[in-house]
């Protein structure tokens, strides 16, 4: 049903516009690389990933290293903080934990002009990563990186903290919260019109599935950034979302890919033009179907009894935006009671559960609904595919493995490249491996599982 | 011969105008409390110096807290730097160290916070430390604390990272070198135009000479910026040279106190014309003497053979200045060897010492000099007090304690209030017993010496 992305596993690869590192004579590039905690956790590692950058430079490039706090830093500083507070000033917190990626940033510095190149680190607002004051999830709103465009034009290499940035209304510090660093690289990389943001992980890419849950799983050689954002944005842990949609917004290539091989990964390319080309000049089709994702950290909150009358429904999301939390699938049902009432289910993260239904109780009065019930017992699973707005039958593949694997379906949302269903949480590895076989997706050899998450 | 200071170590002290924490209904100050790191060595220690910094604003005042890195973080910062470098640019170096601040001024605001106060921890470059771009060592060249005082306007609690300012010409992180802290502290303090500048340590306040070689040694109650400076330039620890000089030229009271009791410590004032009265009201006349201070730190050299012709002995200590080394005493030998040659001896620090003795052998064809002898085995003693300019004869008791001691002396310095002498290392103790015997500053009680150096 699908061309096997496996078959492309042995080749080399390259994108027009041609984004690998170039041979000799081949053109010089503008290249971002990120480096998530665990791949500088120790003085060991910082020295690899040194070497990793030095020859990208000796290869004529000019590079910018993103780089995260070194692997157990942000829990030492939270530990800290616990010993000497119930709660912090989350302005504090940010301050705190800033100091992780500086310490991790000047020690690859170090490394690095240890072994004869030049490298200067930057700190979030040195990089100029200018972003709003919400403090622990900041959002980036300018990105000015002239001092990252000084040292590179001396031929320097640019070391700068992810994770981090200056709110431009206070001048106080941020943190961008869950997958900052990644979005830090990719924001850098498009401030810079960088020819590609390299994201080192733990694993050699984007699989087309867990390859914890599904040992048949393959890489995917290359995914569009449409898909990839439909993979994160269902529980693909390897990017996330704010990073691909970063990286789609601006048309920046990603290359995921493992620091511990000079394999190949999988790269992530913004427009449905971009060509992955295997040597020969052979272009490759889009596969119907890229992958399998799934999600365990979201729960379910339905709100009972909810008065069928305009802007209700409004009112609730309201509330839910105003507690930062990110709404993910909404089902409305339809009001079996005969009575001007409705329910409205939705699911959010876990982690913003208890934010969210503290503000809906205390709306209660005012919104005017029955009751809230919250489950945190679900799974979600996502078959995604650039392909399948033009294949018909996806869907009908796809209920049917499911109802043949006996898996009870609660929620259902679709987009034209996505399905997504909420079933039993402990239904769900089972469901991926069946909704995986069923659109063609194992391949012959095992997935090599690494330890640890790669951020 | 002096008027002893022990007899105040029970009266409660104010100075004119009025500097110590106010009572009910006194006039609020502003107050710029340091702390060093071994006062935040852990949670414990932040906790406790949480508890101090809010009690003193609770009293009324508006509080300015300036901190050191947390007790060890230093050492393991430069630990893991030797891991990955054989030696880091100074820039990468200062980047690293800063964090150290960072992390303990967040953890006290965090812990201010949890108390009921509110503060807010400002970096240096947020303090408006502006320094020159001498990595690692790096002067103060504009004081800028608009944001601490806004803080202090909202009636909140400001911690500053000591130690660390930003470059005005680079916009790069530097540190201040030693004592960097206490200076954070005074020059904030005279930007703020502070009523006093507190500097909390681990002993209670400035000793008439070492407490651990001097066991009678007394706690001074009141001693002039001017001997201070002398002293601190002379080995006294417990005040870094640059943070008197500091105090002294923009007219900062210093209250040099222990952070482990309430006890009133030693006032450093910058005009000796400022009293210090006890509450009936009595001031104190100036003791002609202040104290005795030794140093073990400085190593000499003898430039042997030196051209006696104009301009040679300039050449030699600018190729020094170059080196960044601060010399101290300087000798200049009479020729005799009936030739156009002289000896020129000087002290210097013995960590500058390599760099300055590189320097110079560098030189040496340039400026014609013969050899070099360098001797770390040296110390200095120092005596000091404003009360020898108008007093006779302190030369003449000095020199007979020596000699009646069996002490010869290698080098001698003088200046209005100062004497001193360079001995051999393995003598000093003994000089410092015998000067400060000599000139009744022998207290019957026994000096309390807590562990460790309070920096």
């Amino acid at each position: 049903m699908s061309l096997p992305t496996s078959e492309l596993s042995a080749a080399e690869l390259t994108t027009e516009p041609g984004a690998a590192t170039p041979a000799a004579g081949a053109t010089k590039q503008l290249i971002v690389q990120k480096f998530g905690g665990s791949s500088v956790a120790d003085a060991a590692g910082i020295k690899r990933v040194a070497d990793r950058v030095v020859a990208a430079r000796q290869a004529g490039n000019d590079v910018v290293v993103v780089v995260s706090a070194m692997g157990d830093t942000t829990d030492e500083l939270l530990d800290l903080a616990g010993q000497v507070t119930d709660g912090a000033p989350a302005r504090e917190m940010d301050m705190l934990l800033s100091a992780g990626e500086r310490i991790s940033m000047s020690l690859l510095s170090m490394a690095i002009n240890n072994k004869g190149a030049v490298a200067q680190s930057f700190t979030g607002s040195q990089a100029g990563m200018y972003t709003d004051a919400i403090h622990g999830k900041a959002r980036i709103i300018d990105v000015d990186p002239h001092r990252v465009r000084t040292a590179l034009d001396k031929g320097h290499i640019a070391i700068v903290a992810g994770f981090q940035g200056m709110s431009q209304d206070t001048n106080d510090i941020t943190t961008l919260g869950r997958g900052g660093s990644d979005t830090t690289a990719v924001a850098l990389a498009a401030a810079l019109e960088a020819d590609v943001c390299e994201i080192y992980t733990d694993v050699d890419g984007v699989f087309t599935a867990d390859p914890r849950v599904v040992s048949s799983a393959q890489k995917i050689d290359k995914i569009s950034s449409e898909e990839m954002l439909e993979l994160a944005a269902s529980g693909a842990k390897i990017l996330h979302l704010r990073c691909v949609e970063y990286a789609r917004r601006f048309g920046v290539p990603l290359h995921v890919r493992s620091s511990f091989s000079q394999n190949e990964g999988t790269w992530v390319l913004p427009s449905p033009d971009d060509k992955i080309t295997i040597k020969e000049g052979v272009a490759l089709e889009q596969p119907i179907i890229s992958g399998v994702a799934h999600d365990r950290s979201e729960a379910k909150v339905t709100v009972v009894g909810v008065p069928d009358t305009p802007g209700k429904a409004a009112a609730i999301f309201q509330v839910i935006a105003k507690a930062h939390s990110n709404i993910d699938m909404i089902v409305q049902n339809v009001s079996t009671k005969g009575t001007a009432h409705t329910d409205i289910s939705f699911t959010l993260p876990i982690v913003e559960g208890a934010d969210a239904l503290a503000a809906l109780e205390a709306a209660q009065a005012e919104i005017g609904f029955e009751s809230i019930d919250y489950n945190a017992e679900i799974g979600k699973l996502s078959l995604i595919g650039a392909g399948m707005r033009s294949h018909p039958g996806v869907s009908a593949t796809f209920f049917k493995a499911l109802s043949d694997a006996g898996i009870n379906i609660d929620m259902i949302s679709t987009s034209e490249i996505r399905i997504s269903v909420v079933t039993r949480a402990d239904l769900l590895d089972d469901a991926v491996r069946a909704i995986h076989k069923a659109f063609g997706l194992d391949g012959e050899s095992t997935a090599t599982v690494y330890g640890g998450t790669g951020r």
